[in-house]
């Protein structure tokens, strides 16, 4: 596997910064830089190779990464080589124009990802924890004292709350029994009795693989609280549960690098609304953080989205170059194909796992999440002793987090490279393993 | 240049994992879990190649980089190959006992680096810019309403100063001139009229070069207002300026991955000391972010240096295997050889400058940085017209930030590997290219 972006000879690559190092052009500016997007010739940048995404049945092995233990938990997950290859790119200035091309892109093709044609619209990709999306949130889309609607399906749901709570939100949740969701008319019930400022759900909570319904969600707030912005948690659903920003008229979708985007962790990954902007634009009082603070960040991204370099915080070039390369095979494979792919495969990880005698935590069909599955145990096994049982084939699982259920069940993740390279045999290996390491611990299906 | 992390065979790893898959340890759990960090055996975890740092002319080119224009920014610098290679180390779970163990040596490592021995310090690195230690900062040392002096030489001072607002602090501001730095005495003025609860210093402000004077600083503070806590701004000194954290009873330093370090962007990295951390502890409010919040941060930073799997959010493994590697390098080396080596290559590169007729913005030489040098153009030379001419011969400079005389000077970094690894040649390379470009502007020394 080459490289993801070879060596240009010399003096083409000299050509080209010289080119663009225009009069009136200053390197490693804090300061805004109007310079014509169209000036940048790309032709010359490295390109990254993408990797062909097939059924064809490879030799396995091809990867070019040491041997290594097969990393199926909810995230991060397993990472194309190329993306890889993309995290040890040299070091180039964050305000040079090779970087500054990358990194428009990157914005541009979240926009596919999202599927959204809004140019109202507002990507962002700031260095930070998936985590950092609820800060992104709470300190600039709400004000201290106004309300916020909180649906939980499990630990993450809980932790937004939280997150609300520190910069200032009165929240209510809606907290659904594990394995559950929240139902519709419960949520009618809560958003006609008080007004919110903003609806929090988390699309798929890691901690027990419920699935939340966003399209007929969003048709209810629209209908019976049309003021309330719609955001969700996307952390373990965006790029592989299908997400349709514009047609379900979301307000805020926050995620991370590290899930089925594909690319290692260290990346805050957002889309906002132009009503989501405008709300934070009509603000009475200024955004309660500084890292975090739309108001430092927009007219950053707004400009390296229109190739102008322009500085707040130091991105970090080799993370955003390592979301450019995944984020290119994403759009190469087309999303709908993606968020197909990931229902395909998880479909044969359920029935596998249900012909194993075993149940999920997510008992209704409609609301099992298409990524990553939660698994409980059987009475008689252990997760402290089946997980080591795996791990010795090779195949890395997560215990459950759940508080309630946290030692009854097991999770499997099943993103990107995993199910979309089957030529990497990574279902197949787990589900074997999975079934032998319950064998050795005793369990029969019944 | 082999990879930082060669594959161990697979039989070995395997029984390593299997070994610590010990009963009651979930993994992938957000709940603290109580190991015995002696019951783990490193020995079987992949091993960094330490490049060996010598001054002996080597062949130049021995690194595996592809071809590119030496970045001689202040930050991001140019990188070791064995860091880069750890960028693309395969995927593996945060929680799981290699990458802890990493990350327990790295936090560790950190302390060699501060020369603190004091248990009570306690090391951060979390997934951010370098900006995010202002919020850390400002959200968990100081309380709304309380007072912060903050001591400006330049850009960096100002934004230090914009984050403590942000956050409620009451602040009062010296700021010098461009190119020097506030003087004791106003200092010692400032802390007789109003009780501080943290006063801030830029060590090296990036916009100017200008290098503050910690030791005798720290001396005063204690003397004059001895609760109030000394904050360093180290973004662009750490690693390259002595910082020698317990001797100067400092109370917080904090800085980023991408400069002095030499990882990539991505990571910020803090110091605090037991006082500070004491601050925070008996605040009367809540922190007021919560990504930035010590109360979420610290017990999991105590954990992964106890070499015990934690989870507030997923930190980026690739980028904390290379500060891994970055500070096993830093700490082979030494730091007092580290920081001799930044002064030595910072006074040639002085001399040549000077050589050239140039002045620097930092006029007095004890307010000079020795990890970067901000240089006055000639009066006939503008930076737009000199920039390209040195990137037409491969050498990227950053241009001017400071507000007051940006279009007058021109930045140069010289930090780590360019001038730790004298084959590299990338000093001798950018004074040439200096001196060429100049000439073909016009210029002629007088």
């Amino acid at each position: 596997m080459p490289r993801s972006s070879g060596p240009v000879d010399s003096p083409a690559r000299l050509s080209l910064i010289s080119r663009h190092l225009a009069p009136d052009y200053p390197l490693n500016t804090p300061y805004t830089v109007e310079r014509h997007p169209d000036s940048i010739d790309t032709s010359l940048l490295p390109k990254t190779q993408i990797r062909a995404i097939t059924t064809d049945a490879k030799p396995p092995n091809m990867s070019t990464q040491p041997e290594h233990p097969t990393l199926l938990i909810p995230g991060p997950i397993e990472f194309d080589d190329a993306v890889l290859n993309s995290m040890s790119h040299y070091s180039e200035s964050h305000v040079g124009p090779g970087f500054v091309a990358v990194f428009g892109e990157t914005l541009s093709m979240l926009r596919k990802l999202f599927q959204t044609t809004d140019p109202s619209a507002q990507p962002f990709v700031l260095s930070g924890s998936g985590t950092l999306g609820w800060d992104l949130v709470s300190a600039n889309l709400i004000e201290p004292g106004e309300d916020a609607l909180v649906l939980s399906t499990g630990y993450f749901g809980d932790g937004f709350a939280d997150c609300l709570k520190v910069y200032g939100a009165n929240v209510t949740q809606i907290a659904a029994e594990p394995g559950s969701r929240p139902q519709l008319p419960e949520i009618e019930k809560a958003l006609t009795e008080k007004k919110y400022k903003l609806l929090t759900v988390t699309h798929v909570d890691t901690s027990t693989g419920v699935l939340s319904e966003l399209k007929n969600l969003s048709e209810l707030v629209h209908r019976v609280s049309p003021d309330t912005l719609i955001i969700v948690d996307g952390v373990c659903s965006v790029a592989c549960e299908e997400i349709d920003f514009d047609a379900w008229k979301l307000d805020g979708v926050i995620t991370a690098s590290q899930k089925a985007i594909g690319c290692p962790a260290g990346l805050s990954i957002s889309m906002f609304s132009g009503r989501a902007i405008q709300a934070f634009q009509s603000r009475k009082t200024p955004p309660t953080s500084y890292f975090a603070s739309m108001k430092n960040w927009l007219p950053i991204m707004q400009n390296y989205e229109a190739k102008k370099p322009s500085y707040f915080a130091t991105p970090s070039p080799q993370l955003v170059r390592a979301l450019h390369t995944a984020l290119t095979q994403i759009v190469a494979q087309g999303v709908k194909e993606r968020f197909a792919a990931h229902k395909a495969a998880s479909d044969k990880i359920k029935a596998g796992i249900a012909a194993l005698g075993l149940k999920q935590v997510a008992a209704n069909p409609d609301d099992q999440a298409h990524g990553m599955t939660a698994i409980y145990l059987p009475e008689t096994v252990k997760g402290a002793e089946l997980l080591p049982k795996l791990a010795s084939r090779g195949v890395v699982f997560a215990g459950g987090i759940h508080k309630a259920i946290a030692a009854k069940y097991i999770r499997f993740g099943h993103m990107g490279v995993s199910v979309l390279d089957p030529s990497r045999g990574h279902v197949e290996k787990a589900l074997k393993a999975l079934e032998e390491g319950l064998s050795e611990c005793g369990y029969q299906k019944a």
